[in-house]
């Protein structure tokens, strides 16, 4: 067995205090010179811990008022077509939602093809924040087709989730969802939306469900908080024979 | 349907000359003096059409430098456990790795419990950056239990992948991989070694790869350039009876 070093073990007793709860979310961690003073140790070594454990994203520093333990991560399961609200259900977490805008705007060339539609064809646009114990988590901008939007709107959206209000009120089974899931960094609204930096990490899901028959009937761009979620799934080696099938598989478009 | 307002007009040319390939990976687009002058319209208007294509990642800014092309986004399946060069060929692309270090090292806990090995036991890291077609894609900083790690070192890793010498070369079958996939922003040694600025974004898989018995063999964590590629996968409805059941599935540990 190797040693530890002297930085790796104020960083596990750092992390496991976090892990216990004896450091909570939001709390402010000792300051370098209280770290300096329990543990005895050199600057460079209390210096070193920290920056594991921001790399370890169990800590952040907030410029000009110290370091503060983050939320745990949401680990979320990519196995099955689910909402917001059922994930944070899962997990023990309090769902609840901002609506910031409600419009109907012109299809761009991106959602027209997205629901099956002409270009410039009106839609309803919803943009929510969607928050998980009051934290904000992601940013949504939904497109519906204009007919079942307008009926979606008459709901109150900070209560009702939308897959909720399609299947149960309105009639609409979901069958499936294309998903597109990419790292980008939060632009300037998105950032304001989030109370992040912009700039920061963002994991973009776009999802496109569908309903009977095959028919689009829900496209949204989801901007999570990269430090607050991860994704996680399991999948099979596909045995060596059918391997070069998969390369008949013709390449998404962009 | 609602006018195209004159930014998108311009917006559109130009991105439909880098589809058509008038405008290839790596151009730099005219000047915004030039634009101007072509298109006959206000530098507000150009620059807007330009904040599009940016913000839709057809092309990046390169600070004193101008506007550049960039490479069309990879969108890979993520359906069945593969390795990179097995993606890369479905999508054309030639892969190639840079070693950039192979070293026996003390598993830290994450190793460790990933490895289903103690904390400490010593264990081969293997560093390597795949390309695809030249261009610096991830970075990939992959654990393996010892005793094969010492023999998949003694091969020429910028030649074989893993994958490929685990299952060919030492009869060790894959049968399928726990993903975890987050985003986050590029720390300065990945940063350099993908050739970005420090803090773009950063696709990370963590994946755990299993073999027969459900013994794990390969623990990577895949740092993919956020602007090069994204994932996609298709989800079906979970049937509303069997939902409930879901929230009985114990929440992974973080």
């Amino acid at each position: 067995m190797a040693e530890t070093p002297l930085y790796g073990k104020v960083e596990e007793v750092l992390a496991s205090e976090v892990a216990r709860g004896d450091l909570k979310p939001g709390d402010r961690l000792p300051s370098e010179e209280e770290l300096l003073t329990r543990f005895d140790v050199s600057r460079i070594t209390v210096r070193r811990a920290i920056q594991n454990l921001i790399r370890r994203e169990i800590v952040e520093i907030r410029r000009g008022h110290g370091t503060y333990v983050l939320p745990p991560r949401i680990s979320q399961e990519l196995t099955t077509l689910t909402g917001f609200v059922e994930d944070m259900d899962i997990h023990g977490r309090k769902a609840s939602a901002r609506v910031l805008s409600q419009a109907v705007v012109a299809a761009n060339a991106i959602v027209a093809r997205q629901l099956g539609i002409s270009k410039g064809v009106r839609v309803m646009r919803i943009e929510r924040v969607r928050l998980a114990d009051s934290v904000p988590m992601s940013f949504d901008e939904t497109y519906l087709p204009l007919d079942i939007g307008e009926q979606i709107v008459k709901n109150d959206l900070h209560l009702k989730p939308i897959f909720t209000l399609l299947e149960e009120k309105y009639g609409i089974p979901l069958t499936d969802a294309e998903y597109k899931m990419e790292a980008a960094a939060a632009a300037a609204p998105i950032a304001q939306a989030l109370a992040i930096a912009e700039g920061s990490p963002i994991f973009r899901i776009e999802r496109t469900s569908f309903t009977v028959g095959g028919r689009p009937i829900d496209y949204e761009i989801l901007s999570y908080r990269g430090d607050l979620i991860r994704f996680v799934t399991r999948l099979a080696r596909k045995p060596a024979k059918k391997q070069s099938q998969s390369k008949a598989l013709s390449p998404r478009r962009r």
